[in-house]
């Protein structure tokens, strides 16, 4: 990998696409302006994650993403896309992309593991809308090499290790954690993520909309090999910047070699089994 | 799982092993009296943790291991001895125990991994010295499904994930952290493999030693399913306390079922591959 400026845009989504989208734009600028060269918007990051109102915010005929490529071709920067609701083969899945300065898609990733819970004061069921996705990938770029993942697959830690283990230096997480798992849980698991596979790894949150039911817990997040917070966001809107130095990553790995540790003849972990 | 009183004696090993035992069976008498069921021991409980000189400190004829055995059947306790330089066939390993009330050793496990690695001020080779260890399983007794870590292992998720498919209801991880590790990695490590698992998670330290050359981290822990810190020594000779109740671990896995959402049509973890 690189040395390279890393921006998380955690922009408030509300019900007003259009509104959303010039905000979006405004913000994917002021990141361009200030010298990033990767941005990553948060999961659904263009309406509230509200999941029974999904089902009709699909991107139709790529509208919204198409607007993403010519933005990222024009200005010449890397852009995660967060995800979007894609409608395939007459399913939904939660999907995000990586666009390289070309404008052109280089990662295409659908969310894994889908988050079926019942807290206190929040039942939530993304398996009424969308399907599972079934593809583990590394884009290899200019930056690093570069895995996505979104938001509940951050819970499991087999798929962090497949991302690594194909040799992810970063790890790009748009999601919406929400105010129960959020301080018990946010922190810690991309910091231990991070840890144990010696990687970078970005944490993208919407900002929190009092206005929706779904509050989302905000502090998107970068974290370095060692396990460090490089910078993190409040619950409002707001652009994260850090650096990301490929040093830390090789200093982190040859101090303490945990990729080179795995016992490969103990246990083995496969995708696609 | 019951619910019980787990105790973890962070102990202080001097060179002097028999006076190390003598306020060891203090701690163990002290933490019974209290009402324990379960107690943990730490990494080599009986002498600083100097890899160097671990070679010489086997524990010839299980004569400490006896004493141990005869404790806990005494005193109608479980123990986990924290672990031993144990010989076998001409290799050494490091090795703890689950002793039951009845005395009767219940499971054995040997550190799979090996803390090889240059930190700063810090060079330790424990492959040196040591064998690793190729068995990982959990014994089912009365007060639930436990299973056995060793210090390192814990950074491997696989590790606890093992375990954890094997039905582990609580985790025991005998271990010294050293003062760079710690801080950076210690708290976030254990607390997400509790978390990520839905288990109980104790991690037993010996005390700081000024006079010996390794520095441990102390800060012994026992976390719950929800990723919560029940008890934390500081860095001196603690013993800390917590009950361990069921419901949490059911409450859990019940709200948050994230056992029953791995993707074992997308991965697959196994051991003796």
């Amino acid at each position: 990998m690189k040395s390279f400026i890393l921006a998380l845009c955690q922009n408030r989504p509300s019900y007003d696409i259009q509104q959303n989208l010039k905000r979006v734009f405004e913000m994917l600028n002021k990141a361009a302006r200030k010298g990033a060269e990767l941005i990553v918007l948060p999961e659904i990051f263009y309406y509230p994650y509200e999941i029974e109102k999904l089902r009709d915010q699909t991107d139709k005929d790529n509208q919204i993403l198409n607007l993403l490529c010519e933005w990222a071709g024009t200005n010449k920067k890397y852009l995660c896309t967060g995800s979007f609701v894609e409608k395939r083969s007459d399913a939904l899945y939660n999907t995000a992309y990586l666009i390289d300065p070309e404008g052109t898609i280089i990662l295409k990733y659908s969310k894994s593991h889908l988050f079926d819970v019942e807290l206190p004061n929040l039942k939530v069921q993304e398996s009424a809308v969308f399907t599972k996705g079934d593809t583990i990938d590394v884009a290899d770029c200019e930056l690093g090499k570069i895995g996505i993942l979104i938001c509940y697959d951050i819970r499991f830690p087999e798929m962090a290790r497949l991302l690594g283990r194909r040799g992810a230096e970063i790890i790009l997480v748009p999601a919406a954690f929400n105010t129960v798992t959020g301080p018990a849980h946010w922190k810690i698991t991309f910091r231990s993520r991070a840890v144990e596979n010696q990687c970078f790894v970005a944490a993208v949150s919407p900002a929190r909309n009092r206005r929706s039911s779904y509050r989302a817990y905000g502090h998107s997040l970068i974290i370095d090999p060692w396990g460090r917070a490089l910078a993190e966001a409040g619950t409002g809107e707001e652009i994260v910047f850090a650096r990301l130095d490929p040093k830390v990553l090789i200093d982190t790995r040859v101090k303490l070699p945990l990729l080179r540790h795995r016992r490969d003849d103990l246990y083995k972990l496969t995708d696609k089994p």
